[in-house]
């Protein structure tokens, strides 16, 4: 139980700070990493600096994004002990690519010596991520996979997909980031109180002012939560263009009721309907300080009577990084855990304890 | 997976209690409780009202406990569907018990029919927990066996036992209350922002004017943390003298160092050394408002090189027993999961994340 490969799928923000996040966890190994340009591969544990050093400036890229030029090093390029793939790829899951250049087939191939997969790509279309899974199931991948998705309806999607991880032996881990993910978690055991939960809400603070060039994905999936956007017309904004739109918020923006899964994990899990769930917050790209406390508020009736709130507050001083690639490891860990006692399927942050 | 059965071991407080909150818990089933006086056992599920009625006055007795004559109704004397032990068979570990009149062997005798039992008997005994586990082993029971004790020496005599519970397929799920319990996991949670955890401070506050009599108990084993009391010396205190404890400290008890298992459990669980870990609170038997708010705070650092304070808080109106046995329950299901994936051995609330 003691050791525990991984494989890091995107090397953007996620990917890079989690492999960044590993470095301080003794049980774990990095052993694989790929992004749109190739795969790094070393069993006996990839060299995570040079990795950071090669890939800084990846963006989070998905489908739509036109400025390949703005991609700083790519995987490819990261010195000895790593195989070099020439070709561009494309797309990580893109038809057009081939076999040999194929970072998941790559991952997939190696599969045998790689317990855990972390999918570090952000969701720019709806089923994005359940057809990254179908790679692995098709290519014969056992062990656990874990994502860090935040949209509500790609859960059922997953669950669709339940039978066939339990008979491939996989276990996968949903919604193993902040919101859903330990925020997720922390109103699950703050419901423990109660006998009835009427009301969570989940309260978010980010400061990117430093951080903003390395997660300009995720500030992309963020913009699509916003009334005059969506999905698709987030994801074929420009670099630019995105630009435009925080500047139209003078660098604040603030959101609600926003689609995370937290909700139809926590009805999932059978603590509240997801309708007694709200998620919103305020980012913030030009301060690095939290322009609000992330806070998760639990409310419920006690078996004797009582109506109160629970709450789950993370210290200002904790990063959007820190908060997300702490638990997104912790869960992996779990899954691992998980995975080798024989237990396959889909878990959510509701359901499992993240490993310290 | 659906349906549990479970059985309570003592009825006094917490077992009382518990039973209580199972109520609102379709996939629970109560179909055992017994006490020093004797075993109710229906499979079809016990009457919870009656039994609450039945044992109304109960104390969270242990082996010194002189007041017998205060003892309320046994369990013995609730109404019809129950099974009659007419002789009162002392305290339930005692070597003068015969086999018919043995509660925990009339557990363990329809142990086949009973997924997991909850020992609600307050640790008067360094080792008395442990040894009610051994009745179970030397039983030939299999299942879950949930425990709320407190004291962290105890967890070191759970882990000695922790193949044996392997070998007989039991899940021992341990400190399954508030601290240890639900503390001891958000905690574990809280510490997900953090490469290091440098303090885990755990303070609680309990107003029991009202849940005093039901919880004598539970008051004792508190008492015997103040640094002039120790486990023997508060068990052998009659009544009278608890009493007298509380009236010197004009009925507001505050607490510092306590050795509350939360401590081991998290250096078990690798979160942090148990010696980072402190347990303190606050007591008050003269009103039913807590006199502080239960706050746990995690102090760390984060990958990123801040050091930051996570906190969770459990609101004002929730009382001592919804954070002890709403918890207990939600362990309880966990554990049953557990064991049903044939995970056997002993897990704490650091591992664990306890279902709704």
């Amino acid at each position: 139980m003691n050791d525990i490969t991984f494989a890091v799928l995107g090397t953007g923000g996620i990917g890079r700070r989690t492999l960044e996040v590993s470095q301080h966890e003794d049980e774990l190994t990095p052993v694989a990493a790929c992004d749109r340009h190739g795969t790094a591969i070393d069993f006996d544990g990839l060299d995570v600096e040079e990795l950071l050093a090669a890939t800084e400036g990846n963006i989070d890229s998905g489908p739509g994004d036109g400025d390949v030029a703005t991609d700083g090093g790519a995987v490819a390029d990261a010195p000895s002990g790593v195989k070099q793939h020439g070709e561009s790829v494309g797309v990580v899951a893109s038809e057009q690519a081939t076999p040999s250049d194929d970072p998941i087939q790559a991952i997939i191939d190696h599969g045998d010596g790689i317990d855990a997969v972390l999918l570090a790509l952000p969701n720019y279309e709806h089923d994005f991520i359940p057809r990254v899974a179908d790679r692995f199931l098709e290519g014969g991948y056992s062990g656990v996979l874990i994502d860090v998705l935040k949209r509500s309806r790609v859960i059922e999607m997953l669950d669709e997909r339940g039978e066939d991880f339990d008979d491939a032996g996989i276990t996968f881990v949903c919604g193993a980031g902040a919101t859903p993910g330990l925020l997720t978690g922390a109103a699950t055991l703050a419901a423990q109180s109660f006998v009835e939960v009427t009301d969570v809400d989940i309260w978010w603070g980010v400061g990117l002012k430093s951080g903003y060039e390395d997660n300009r994905g995720t500030v992309r999936e963020d913009i699509a939560h916003l009334p005059e956007y969506d999905i698709e017309t987030a994801r074929d904004l420009s670099e630019a263009e995105l630009e435009a739109v925080i500047d139209d918020h003078d660098g604040v923006i603030e959101f609600e009721d926003m689609e995370h899964a937290d909700d139809v994990l926590l009805e999932r899990a059978g603590v509240c309907d997801a309708e007694d769930v709200s998620v919103g917050g305020i980012l913030d790209v030009r301060r690095d300080e939290k322009p609000t406390t992330t806070t998760v508020s639990v409310t419920g009736r006690t078996f004797d009577g009582e109506t109160a709130t629970n709450t789950f507050e993370l210290g200002d001083a904790t990063s959007m990084e820190a908060n997300v690639n702490g638990p997104a490891l912790g869960y992996l860990k779990t899954g691992v855990r998980r995975n080798r006692a024989d237990e396959y399927g889909v878990f959510g942050p509701a359901e499992l304890m993240p490993r310290f």
